[in-house]
């Protein structure tokens, strides 16, 4: 496949929607198709994405890439997926806005293109479950900001042929070496990335709201300690490495009684119903220590995500 | 209270003890007294502590801080405390060990010297029961390895003076600026640190022996997205920025259906009986992925910290 022939059609253009259409205008000879049923389809996309497109194509307005047909902008799904290569959605995360989504995309688009969706949590296999052809959607969830996280967690259902699951890793590697793919072998919920974050949100919250730690503090833990070494090693290399000689065998053995107490002690929390008044205090905690974040401040820490990248894959 | 009086002394000499030690000799001006049971403790500083060296006094040899006082070794506990104001002890993670070493301490040391253990996981409610005065005694928790991982977890018991926690912060924020000592409120399995990782481990351990991902590619997923930005963030600021101008309460109502859904989903694990086979698949494929890691990768490793470390407080 050559990456410079592609038309990609994304449809659904909230923050996640406009910061994967700059990931995709990395590869340079594609041209971005963008639909979104909002009325105000061409201001939005003026107003939003010149923040994204700074670190991935600096200097470049969006006018000058829609007067140079780079950008096409289309205000019905007909027109956007007529001559579309790949077509990714970021739409509603509903199962039925998805399932008519995709029947509808499969009768318009051309035979060839390629179908992702860009969804945090509802499998490929529901999504397909109206389509005629069931073997050209996968899940490609990006971490946000897409432009700038490199995770695309490519999730094909039973039915997803093999050669859409090779041609998104290839595709993604071609159009930002910054960006790695994994494929996950089996649809779990959540996926991967999103257990192992909310396995640490709830016992996070259970912390706080048992007044162990405070907000604040158990972030500064967090930064202190485990998000480094995982930034750098992962979870089974930094025990591995951690156990010395013997290994993540040595680990395992050494600290069983302890992992299993915390294990034993896990807190267990719930979100709804009785059991979830925990919840306003953890949340307003959280609103009194940060407030609302400023733009200023996440383009700064976008920077910086970009500098520990750099270090991830420097040579000594 | 002035660090430069300080007479600190160490009690045992692993791994842990040994980079601890590298830690204290950050202040110019103290004497680091040495005392492990083991019969060539000498030569086991000689071989050991220089490595750990490098990052904190570059070009001082072991000896010629053994020559000038600064690092004094001993063969008896009883002339390692005499004249200490700090005894911090990383021996044995045993709780009948710890209670008689610190009844033990209590009579030989100084009435004025302060009490650290260096526990992963004994409070120090339970290390204090045969001690005559409970106040003097805390718990400063590091991570490996302690002289260049910036987190101590301070855990005091409902015994503890305050005084000796705010001289236990005080103290490491003098001795290095990096470190960063986080007071843990109540005590706690596994303090704070060791809660969320072993939650992560858990969940890691589960989605492997599930076959949904392989070591590798967990890993991968980690470093690709939460690990950098728990670097920079700590959990609750990433999920209050990620939830925009409704910041963490706007997360969680967004996403609440799809935490729970994880919430209930996620694996519970055993480290002994029947439940535990799958102990051997995750080591096996993790010893079979990364192998024993060399001196040279954790150098390597340790240098990417230091400089993650210098992206997390520089200024834009």
């Amino acid at each position: 496949m050559s990456a410079n022939q592609n038309q990609v059609t994304l449809i659904g253009l909230g923050t996640i929607g406009i910061s994967m259409a700059a990931l995709h205008l990395r590869d340079p000879n594609s041209t971005i198709h963008l639909f979104d049923v909002r009325s105000d389809i061409e201001q939005h996309i003026l107003a939003h994405l010149p923040a994204f497109l700074e670190s991935v194509c600096p200097g470049t307005s969006v006018e000058s890439l829609i007067s140079s047909g780079r950008i096409k902008i289309h205000t019905t799904i007909e027109t956007a997926c007529s001559e579309a290569t790949i077509i990714q959605e970021q739409g509603p995360e509903n199962v039925s806005f998805k399932k008519s989504l995709w029947a509808q995309v499969e009768s318009i688009a051309p035979p060839y293109a390629h179908f992702w969706s860009s969804t945090s949590g509802i499998p490929t296999s529901e999504q397909t479950a109206d389509m005629q052809d069931k073997s050209r959607l996968l899940v490609v969830h990006p971490f946000n900001p897409p432009h700038i996280m490199p995770l695309l967690e490519i999730v094909p259902s039973p039915n997803t042929n093999q050669d859409e699951v090779d041609f998104a890793c290839t595709y993604f590697r071609q159009v930002s070496p910054r960006h790695c793919p994994v494929v996950i072998k089996k649809e779990i919920c959540g996926f991967v990335g999103n257990r192992l974050a909310f396995a640490v949100l709830r016992e996070a919250c259970y912390l706080v709201e048992q007044k162990v730690v405070s907000v604040k503090d158990l972030d500064q833990i967090m930064m202190s300690s485990l998000g480094p070494r995982w930034a750098l090693n992962g979870v089974f290399e930094s025990y591995n490495s951690g156990g010395g000689v013997d290994g993540f065998r040595g680990f395992l053995n050494k600290l069983e009684a302890t992992v299993q107490g915390v294990w034993n002690d896990l807190g267990v929390m719930s979100m709804t119903g009785d059991d979830s008044h925990w919840k306003e205090y953890v949340i307003s905690q959280t609103e009194q220590t940060y407030g609302p974040s400023s733009l200023g401040q996440t383009r700064e820490k976008e920077e910086k995500l970009r500098e520990v990248q750099r270090i991830q894959t420097s040579n000594p």
